[in-house]
């Protein structure tokens, strides 16, 4: 059940047999000179919703599309929150989702660096409860989509050169399962792009020119995107069971 | 184009020809019995993607789907940022887009209760710049996908009783345009519901318990969002025009 | 009774009789080469003060002076809030009449300016009872003095050209009748200002370079500000009046 | 001159032969049984008002007429700002002006409670300049009124006895020369209020139930708060004049 | 018992007999040519500890070390909050000290320049409870060392002339005490330091190119500290048990 | 050369020689029946002043010794500060020693409850100049003293089973070796803590009853201790000689 596609009195219904929500949640930000803007975001948009289709009595909540991508500013068409805005955003969906009964939120991320700010986050939400001596009436899980249980692994085994950390080939592949028709193309030297930390936006470009880190995203293929999608599928709707399931202290 | 669906050095080329970005801004509220949730921001993505398909030298940058609904939160489903959080975070957006180069920056809204608070962040925005005698390199222009030159006019003349401001047959019948296997019904009761001053969400719920306020929605189909869409897209594609070839002084 | 020019325990009784409070809102920003800075701030000072004469029962707040005013700072003697400070203050001023039991709390406007970061307040302030499920103890209220039943057709009546919205005649009109005093005279040149949007103050002075927009403050008079105020009065107290006794769902 | 009684090209022309402004600012809250609550922002407005009308050559903006009173908030009519705010509000008045030119900004105060806050903002305003090696274009000064040269003295001589911190004599006495019609009297019991510390409201009112604080306010009078009104329009003056005419290192 | 250095079981213990915490609080920054820049933490450090000695009873939290320092930066190794921040922080310490069942805080102060923004902070706190009249857990004092009954007058019996404002030969002399490997000498120029406004850190690096005001320093000693300390050592626990006793209204 | 021993024309003389400082950072909580509450900053503390011992010409600030413990609320002595907060604090440390001249800041930490939000803070510090497309003047480090090369596996073959994440016997055992007299015992039940996730404070206590999780702190022993820090000593004095002299792109 796709929130945004349902009216309010579906959702009403579905409370009374689920208290779980999956929030995909990522980035618009450049992911090399072959993949989309979107690709953190359509991530686990795509597998969410591909679960969604497998078992409809998932929740899944609309995709948190803009997260934490200062240090991708220097490339066009990148939008960035500041962590102080993020975590705030953060905070108001979990107050509405929470506010209608849903007691198990769980964040299915599309971008390594959204993962600091969204654990601030959390612990920002939970201090206010933890200050006072009482409990809160929800309980927050971030999950990415490739610490999926097995994900990983198949992905570095798809691909065990040029997987790398950013533009990878794992998600390029994944957004052209969803979008063939969006294959792209291009001369990429070094075929294999260089690593090294992150910090602002002018830094990382001197250090990453065309944007990857570590990665030969030409590896990708529509047809490993949706392999991929079909180990993160069943692992997705395992892993929001398990947490569904899970027993409180 | 689509920002989204693009990779970074289109999104560089294509700054050497416009400096106009528009970017979907709605909400994901309640819609009454039969409205989808995302309706508020399916609509004017839904618009400005339908332009983008007419004239793709048009820039379109993901929907900011989330926004000012507080006074809906007493029905599932619903997501509300703070005005204060939403504030910060269509800050945000400019600084990402205007760091890239873009100078016109066009907010298509599909939601009445976003407008006070992104009018606002205008402000915000602006006084920064007001307060130390500086220029910004940007303007900035709302404008409601309803209130696109002779929208509103075809809208009511197709709705003459019934329309409404909340649950509008008009905003239904666009995202049945778009997602006509979703068309839902019910028995409503009154047919053509009340209307009243919007405040807190529990005071909205005792007024309008169904949700809608003065709309009767049923009236709506694909055929006549289709209608609808038809008419915004080149009002869409003019304003922008008009806006992006509007000389400063 | 004013607030601010009565004691502690005057307030407290006349807690006893009324919930309703009158916060007079304005703007203290250019008003034309004629105009005085304070007019915003000032016309609803005139007519709630004016009011009070007429029905002792009415309660005044202090005046609030500062407002919304970021698109006039290019003019000497403006002094704006920045909308997040601006929504701080009001949010603080609401809580602080709450607490003394006020529960109809009524701004009345002197500034179109100040409307759309007023509303947003309201948002905010509403939000936060949203979010839990509970009922806020006050109702708030924003109306313009020139919204008041009867008071703008009389205005557009009465100036029936060159009235626009900035520095408009009606407004000067009703300091003039409280400051007879003051009134100033200036060559104008156009006799009736351009239009056109309101931006940054830069953007707005290049525009607009005697602050004016599309008015001929000229055709202000003691005399007509006395009108104006005479018809805005008694519209003043039953509208006060309507809110006061409206039940609520 | 009044900056709100003024014209912008009046304020602009002023400029050219002064860069210094007073501010009057206070606080509206309970003085006790027989005191105006808007005692603490009308004792240094009549004051500048009154030094202006000797001096037309000062500039006075409006009042800021709500400050720091959480502790006065269990005594109806009592309007306060959290910190927070008040320094947000405090530090847009500042860009305001200094947007315009004056760069000696003195704010006169008539409410002790404001004192630390208002250091704080000066603080806060400083360190933007203090963190990046930048001389700020303006220079701050607090004056409480009864710290101008001679006042405290003269008033403590006036009332050697039941003068105390809030709700004094003096005070009451200024508003009572201003609004000799608004003389209000009561039983007071004690004749001299107890003293201690200053926490929260509730603190407040069980440690003062009728609002003052080591005070016997029935001993003003309108013709002794004239005196005093006299000794502090000199002094105000001078004191101004000596700032303006402040060397800087 | 210092916290720090304490067990959670044993706080837990003790909270069963004392419900009072003092909380050295104090600054980094420059002092003068021979001070050491920790002075301002190191001395409210010293004494707390000291008597913490002498009364294992006592509760001592951590020291709260970076306070309000903006006038200094200016000087290599001066550690700045801004205001906003530091009243965030010492929120943050108030609300984790007050849930563990502290109910009487006491903020033994080392920096007269953190005075207003503390003061400001405990406002802020109290109006959180005094908007919606409610009773804080909890009661907060500050102190600065020096006001310990007696303190001041024997240090400037000790130092008739250049005790001055900053850089004091008794805060020096206290540091010495307890680090009395660390006395440093310089040729000071004038001999006693000159006096004026503290504004901004140019301001201050201008009138003040030393550091200290209204100081020599160099008649500080090890000895001299010493009998400082303990005059106030005493002092500061009879304080804190007179905060302790201190009846509540 | 500590900061905070050190005077100002003493730090000024060694920016001459290196732009490179040392903030020890973590977290006042609960460690277990055994621990120390300060554990997680005298950890780096320990360990920063003792390579500061062998080689004077580290810089190292004073101590940040109030971190992101929300987790730990339900136990006595423990202190935290919200995430946005703590962000706020180390913005303010980070701009008071760039405006020195510190070009590159490292922060040793002891919490890895720090982590996230000190991560978070490095992307909010760095958004600033990202969105401006300017390169800041500082580079900031994350390093926890753990993660110091050599480190952690040195402790893990020390304590191969009962090493844990909290209350580790690693840390307890740094503390021990600089403060031997508090060594402290308890009957740990069971001896080798449960693991589990950590959410907020309730959840914390329920899950971790003694506040250990996955450790046997009993293992400790000041000698150990020693042990540890003569691994880590070298371990960060290398670490940040390679920060030091890392080109920048």
């Amino acid at each position: 059940m796709l929130i945004h596609l349902s009216s309010w009195p579906e959702i009403d219904a579905r409370l009374n047999t689920t208290k779980t929500v999956v929030v995909p949640i990522g980035s618009n930000e450049q992911h090399g000179p072959t993949g989309l803007l979107g690709t953190d975001w359509l991530c686990p948009e795509i597998i969410a919703h591909a679960a969604e289709k497998q078992d409809e009595s998932l929740v899944v909540a609309p995709t948190f599309n803009i997260g934490m991508a200062q240090h991708h500013l220097a490339f066009a068409g990148t939008i960035s929150l500041r962590p102080s805005t993020f975590m705030a955003a953060i905070t108001d969906w979990v107050s509405s989702l929470s506010r209608h009964g849903f007691e198990r939120i769980y964040f299915l991320n599309g971008h390594g660096g959204n993962v600091a700010t969204i654990e601030a986050t959390f612990a920002e939400i939970y201090a206010e409860w933890s200050f006072v001596e009482e409990q809160p009436p929800f309980v927050l899980k971030l999950k990415n989509w490739w610490d999926l249980p097995g994900v990983h692994s198949f992905c570095t085994k798809m691909f065990p050169t040029g997987h790398g950390m950013h533009a990878t080939p794992s998600e390029i592949a994944v957004t052209q399962a969803a979008y063939p028709e969006l294959v792209k193309t291009a001369d990429l030297d070094p075929k294999i792009a260089p690593v090294g930390p992150i910090r602002d936006a002018l830094d990382y470009r001197a250090r990453f020119p065309d944007g990857r880190i570590g990665s030969d995203p030409l590896q990708a293929s529509p047809e490993k995107g949706q392999q991929i999608i079909d180990v993160a599928v069943p692992a997705l709707l395992r892993d929001v069971a398990d947490f569904s399931a899970e027993a409180l202290p």
